[in-house]
């Protein structure tokens, strides 16, 4: 086993990026505070068509979890009352679902203490802060602010010309770079991040098996990219977020620890950015309003979210 | 008990305010076709101070729900796994959570199936298309396109000056008409309306038996004021949505019969609207983006949403 | 398709283990009217050496299901509390689960109600007395009476001297003839029957896929020997207790609906046999006191049960 | 708040009840060790009526818990199939349920490792080794062996000519004596004792409030009656098992700590002993056949159980 506290380049990006105490001991949402009324008012302007793009994939028993994940699972819909005539013969009717699912099993932010590293979470604080009876005392995905900003979608795999990135893919700050010149728009900061790597089209034709692993996705590298820029949150199109199997041997999900736990950003997973591909080429235009509040579980480690773009 | 079947008035009132096949023998959103490109450009327009306003309530096990209603469960947050160094000690930790919950437990949309009506549901479908293994075949939540339009507040509470309604108080065609008065804006077709009755201060004061019976809310006769201005969608701050006990002895949610079925508009319940109430108060305007997609269970009957309001 | 109402074997069967109205018209539990007190004092006569042989296999995420039964979800335990020390540091702490589950997940009982044929349950009673706001009105799985009785072990593989049975195999008439043989004990009336046939092998050996299909199990032709010999339950060590694929082509769960419908009678599924036919194998005896009390969830078509065989 | 280790009496006792080691450093089971084989022979042995007796509370949404210890969740009864003709109209139709609930929420076993005290589980183990993601690596639910004993049953409430004790009664070792003395049945290595105190009226009575709190229970002093006897295991009728509100002021739980960790003896609860109590009455007899097998969850703190005593 790679331990993160034992690499030399984990530490030194750990070193530059962390966020611990910039927005005060007191702080719970870590980059979001990036998202200002200044950041939200320029969002809305982005809006010429008026098309709305939904990023979800539907929740449903067949969700992309294979059991890799233990305890990770699928959304289970199940009936409580269907069309009961609660009062009596020819009165209404009525229907109620309960549901049973992971709160990381399908389209879902990471909350910040979705992963704890050396013992801490953001700001430093110990990660035993998250117990099994309230989950998250601090930095609840209950507490990321309505999570309302501009979107940018760095269409890493159109870019380069492809459907979609190979599985032992790494995507770095140059793929980055050459997605957001292809863009034609500029990150900002107080933006969220979409990366496109096409990866869930697996998924979406029926293999969740080759979705699941082996998996393109975010290098080490990239958290300083996103960290220079000041942006608010990243989400993409995959289950893992970063590239898996990891770039470096055994060196396991150093982006989560640098993203969630040294910088405090939410991640974004299994977020369906086919459809908006498509809308943003036709367009020709990567910017948009982007409306992806989680559902707010107090002391959720994450949460699933039904992030939708105005374009 | 009365039957609606047999209430002339609510007889009359379902004939006019029917949608069926308005948009197709197909159909399956209902007042949804009413949001536009152009109303989702328009909205985004009325955005000036970048405020954002959450609207949901947290997801917990003290929430709304007290037993009145069988199988509708507050939200059961668990852990799967707690900072667990699943690749060796010292190596990056996750957290997992597990939710079962009710869809209709906190704040949701009703679905058009929510409800049915002499074995029919919108569109003039059999009510038996929604079963136990599948829930809604036609019209489930995850057929409602993203859920993104102008936001209108109708401060009922604030325009006439209370705190909050009585818990006797049918809010009638005249109360909204006063409170979009109070407003200063005019309802238009795609809106989805927002009714503050300021009933859900109850709840937040910590007594939730009390926000849940008796409650205000909507009258009868709101419907047809929806259906004239060619509303998208309305939500409000209690927990039944309609009056509670209803205004008409034993005549039991003909307003979800009237929405829901007859025309196909979505619902939403327990909607905290203090904070907007009070900023809206404050920048002395009363429209807004609101951004509430349901989050897409494939087949539900009503689906819990996080809104937001943007300013 | 064929279907059993068209089916001459099916029909003329299904005429003669009918036992609607054989206890009443009032009666819910069918052949568990068979186990009188005198059945139980000579089943708790059987006990010689004092062993106790479980047959539940473990509840976990890793169980028998594998998705091709949808709805029907694997035990998924998760945490609500874990060591908290509730009244401060230093006091006792306590650890709560809670868990979500098919209710025919695991090692189970169908109840009666777990299918319905022609609109009928059993004892002649319209199927849509099971619904979805409170389960089966009648027959309820928490009706069976405390399920204690004589149990014989038919341990038709070993009988054949074969480890476990071909997939292809239906356990005929014949073959519970040769295994009873086999045992030296005669199956009497109120007995519970398990038929072993080994396929359950396949589970403990890691391949759930091969566990589930295809499967040997019991053939069309067998509730007629049970209804002969009056037993008052049958279990085996299947996830589909009847062949699967059925012996007649697309004549689906013919046994289910002989069993559970028209005889009344309660069907096991993936009960572990193992370690029983080991022992009655050592012992030389085949039969021992049986308890087996499923658990009572009020309106439950079926239920986990942890069954115990006293040799 | 009076912390177990700070009081004389508590660690008097935890010291002379204690097991660790007795049965081995490897030991998971604890007191269950003392149910031999011969145990059980003489447990068949009492069977003179074949009576049967269930013990277990119906599992159902209105069950024992008001919501006072969080997330223990009475069970959820929901439908994922409802008589669904799976393979075309006409065909054998199946209904399939799923539950949510809490392993401790109804009849129950405690598990040795529901508590902990000062970092430890029975034999001394970390109390650390039980987890989110698996639960109890050792000493977990689905260790216990099959269940079945002999039952003995201290109707505490009836010796004294009680309908139920006051609900600040803490059942004394004269109270075992006197019961015991009572029921004419001498306690013997091995047996089950059931302790009855007659509280579950107020349930059964429709007040689950009542039930809950205050509520009589076992005295700190009755570990010891059960260690001098060597039982196996102990249930009773009450949601906490021992005397709540505490007989020591805020010394909380001392009962569970000394059976649970120090003896590593299973404790029951919510088991309903009324139909017991008048059967046994009647038949002047306070011995049987005990059934009471856990569903084995895997790593499960505790689980639900649906004993039977057989007469």
């Amino acid at each position: 086993m790679t331990l993160p506290a034992d690499n030399p380049e984990f530490r030194d990006i750990a070193k530059r990026v962390n966020n611990w105490g910039r927005w005060g001991q007191e702080d719970e949402i870590g980059t979001l505070n990036l998202v200002t009324d200044e950041v939200v008012r320029a969002a809305a302007a982005t809006v010429r068509t008026g098309r709305r793009v939904p990023l979800a994939l539907p929740l449903q028993q067949d969700g992309v979890q294979t059991g890799m994940i233990a305890g990770r699972v699928n959304p289970l819909h199940t009936m409580v009352a269907l069309n009961l005539e609660l009062f009596g013969p020819g009165t209404v009717a009525t229907s109620d679902d309960a549901v049973t699912m992971g709160l990381q099993a399908a389209t879902h932010w990471d909350g910040l203490t979705h992963v704890s590293h050396a013992g801490k979470i953001y700001n430093g604080r110990p990660a035993d802060t998250v117990t099994a009876h309230g989950g998250a005392a601090y930095s609840g995905i209950e507490k990321t602010r309505p999570l309302v900003s501009r979107g940018v979608l760095l269409d890493v795999a159109r870019a380069r010309g492809a459907e979609s990135l190979a599985g032992d893919h790494a995507v770095t700050p140059e793929d980055l770079d050459a997605a957001e010149e292809f863009s034609g728009t500029r990150v900002r900061p107080g933006d969220i991040v979409l990366v496109r790597t096409g990866q869930i089209r697996q998924y979406l034709s029926g293999d969740k098996h080759a979705y699941a692993y082996p998996s393109p996705g975010l290098s080490l590298r990239t958290p300083e990219w996103f960290h220079t820029r000041d942006v608010a949150a990243v989400a993409n199109d995959t289950l893992t977020f970063e590239i898996f199997p990891p770039e470096i041997e055994d060196l396991w999900m150093p982006v989560h620890a640098l993203d969630l736990v040294e910088m405090g950003m939410l991640q974004g997973q299994n977020w369906n950015l086919e459809e908006l591909s498509e809308t943003c080429a036709e367009e020709r235009r990567y910017e948009f309003l982007l409306s992806a509040p989680p559902e707010p579980f107090t002391g959720g480690t994450g949460a699933p979210v039904a992030p939708v773009a105005v374009l």
